[in-house]
């Protein structure tokens, strides 16, 4: 995995300053980078940076950031450049090929061309894999379960029955898609299960964090956009809608029949109460709790951030005598009313 | 899967209103339903749904709203109803029988008829499974572990030594139980692990989400009552004791040693504090902090809802003025009580 | 496993009171433990419960509280004594030895001597493995990846490729180390996947939680300090470091570039934003919001406690009010300025 200056230049249509045959063998920090690293100046604020690394040549936005360092590709937008050519410098990630001897496929499954499937992989009846895709060793693909071409299972991804995933999508390990929602009747006997008959559509270049778990729906399907980013140990109930593009981040709980609208950001460990709808364009910041509809694209917080301890009991003190606090002060205005009328 | 209306009805103890012949062949929303789906009306809020749905048929709860459609099962509880009759529309989520080739089985485990054995299942010494269960695909059953009839794990689910399950559980995929309990006592060096020697005892009819946790007692068992529901990504931790018909919501984390009662309801992302006692006929809206115990049956809350971003800035610089504020009303206090005396 | 009263004390340094040759054969609790067991009365507040236990005998700081009971281990730290003798009361946990025939192991991967590699368990291409681990059924070791002596790793971990694990280290079932980092370019077109290119490094003693995910760096690695203890459900995002002996409870999420200092203790269900630095011997509350840099140590909280749910909905209303509060105060404050300049 090596590169001329000239050649990463190339695939990002960017222009090369300094020496465009320098050999590029990795991606490196502007702090540890070596000199056979390409890095990177995303922030204008490391611009000092640029003075003192080691990295061999730098990804820059413009001519007078590159005159700062030998070596440089210069390109408009160096963080989305810096992305690109990562996919250069992958290494493999596991040596399998073909379908290893001691997978368990159903003699009805259909694979398609240049599908690997990693030892121990099981595969029920129906299930279509197309062009491409790579399961990981230890993957459990569900009856009549369908996976669209180029799409990337990591080890021990569990897809239950008749779940339906894009092209190009990239599942993490641990990734359970398709288990029951979470739907029970009171009874007087306590809870009577209803069995969840919907299921689970992901569409295309959709990638899910490890642990993430996304429920099959109550009787409609869960459905998930195109391009829809989702962190590790994402929560999403049966029946949640999200648009294209939207991206949610590790450990947020979205419950039953959520709408989530198209290019939203949500943060870390956010809850979203059921029924909920959130319309396109709306960033939620980390640990908030959505418990009415976002009806406005635009940015919704709660909670409170850390205090030392003490400091911290005062304030929550304080709180619980709000309500004392506000009856107090109209006290004070119905007694100043009376001075004021006295005169 | 295709049943008359009348059979439909007899399973509910229902009545017919319309073709008692009318072939059903699955469930729908009112909104969504085709014309050989059986739909329900459990909110009256959607009444004005029964006029235009496409519904073959409608579970209703009196003869005035089944007026509203062509055909109807009329029953008291239409939600409870719809829950039991979803039981007849599950299509086949696996297609192995019996015990599959692959599993890994010690020479000494016990199963008992009709246990459905997936590919590449391991199960260990000692191990005892009863009738009628079903484990999934890449499940590991530790040693000593037993499962009573007619429970069902699904594919990759990892039960630790000598944990017990009762009859007639569900667990979903990814679910750990019998993990070591948190336990750790600081020494000169660090931490030095308390061996967890407890176990997990869990009772009949309990359903565990996917990638649920829940961790084997320190000395003494963690114990799961019967009926208990619990949803995806819960944490459990060591020497919980949880009583029957208790449902928990996902992404609840319960602290060691919590004891909570029956037929409660915790939301989702509760988090509980440790050592404490919550009684029965609790309920606890999503994200609320519980700390200290709850000895009176009610409905119990924390966390505030999401505002705008700025105007949630603003909210929160005044919380971390209260204090001040407090002090400014005793001030505005003394001051008037002084101009009163002086009349 | 059973041992007398005089060597159990011998293994913690402790002397026996009483009968040095009564026979040990487990670890109960002050109040359920049998004549055979052993118990241990580490916070003084239970001292009474010394009086009606039925245990064989209790590890008792001093010679006072041995006299309350028939026999007693004395020692200086009853509950660090506890915890070093529960290892010697583990029942076996998984009755595989030496490789497992099932498993999947590259043929040039190393494997130490007494390696246990239980069934099904898939082992990539350049894995070393040394002396004395345990690999449990079903895991799956990526290519390259390192795991230095006596460490464990229970039933169904995934480890990906290229990550190093020290030594004794334990990893419970569901684990995922090593997956991507959540990191994307915003493009025209959506989000432009950043591979992550760095990996996870684990120091020695270290244990994982089970279902704990510990996603790769983007270009760094991400490190994990020695002796560091990590419940259940946590969530450790890309490039965050951990110092040594830091004890981070379940459920608990921390963002990307992150560095907590040593012997910290995160309690559950906390959220700490990206790039932040704590530094050592910082103590966190359980669900605090970190979002921004603690630079002293000492304890940290956040949100606050539950109440019943009409009192809450009376708090919130009132924290949505605070503003208009402060403003009708300043008010008041200038009124009474004026009544004052009147005299």
């Amino acid at each position: 995995m090596s590169y001329t200056l000239a050649e990463l230049a190339d695939k990002v249509q960017g222009t090369v300053k300094g020496n465009a045959e320098l050999m590029i063998d990795g991606i490196g920090t502007l702090e540890k980078a070596d000199v056979h690293a390409l890095s990177f100046l995303a922030n204008p604020k490391y611009q000092n940076q640029l003075e003192s690394t080691s990295a061999g040549a730098v990804i820059v936005k413009n001519d007078e950031l590159a005159q700062l360092v030998d070596n440089a590709i210069v390109v408009s937008n160096p963080y989305l450049a810096f992305a690109q050519l990562s996919h250069l410098f992958v290494p493999l990630t596991e040596s399998w090929s073909g379908v290893h001897q001691s997978a368990v496929i159903s003699s009805n499954a259909q694979l398609g061309d240049d599908v690997l499937v990693g030892p121990n992989v099981v595969i029920d009846d129906d299930v279509v894999i197309a062009e491409g895709c790579v399961i990981g060793a230890g993957c459990v693909i569900g009856r009549g379960a369908q996976i669209a071409q180029g799409s990337r299972l990591y080890a021990n991804v569990t897809l239950y029955h008749d779940v339906i995933i894009g092209e190009k999508c990239i599942f993490h390990s641990g990734v359970v898609i398709g288990a029951d929602g979470f739907g029970f009747a009171p009874a007087s006997y306590g809870w009577e299960k209803i069995d969840q008959l919907g299921s689970v559509v992901i569409g295309n270049n959709v990638e899910v964090g490890a642990n993430t778990t996304i429920d099959r729906g109550a009787i409609e399907n869960t459905c998930i956009g195109h391009g829809v980013k989702i962190d590790n140990q994402v929560q999403i109930a049966h029946n949640v809608v999200i648009g294209d593009n939207t991206a949610i981040a590790a450990c947020t709980a979205i419950a039953g029949s959520v709408s989530i609208g198209s290019a939203c950001t949500i943060s870390g460990g956010v809850g979203i109460a059921g029924h909920i709808e959130i319309v396109d364009h709306v960033h939620v910041t980390a640990m908030s709790m959505i418990s009415k509809s976002i009806l406005r694209a635009g940015s919704y917080s709660s909670g409170s951030g850390m205090e030392s301890t003490s400091k911290w009991r005062r304030s929550v003190a304080r709180i619980r005598q709000l309500d004392n606090m506000a009856k107090k002060i109209s006290k004070l205005e119905k007694i100043l009313n009376k001075f004021s009328e006295k005169g």
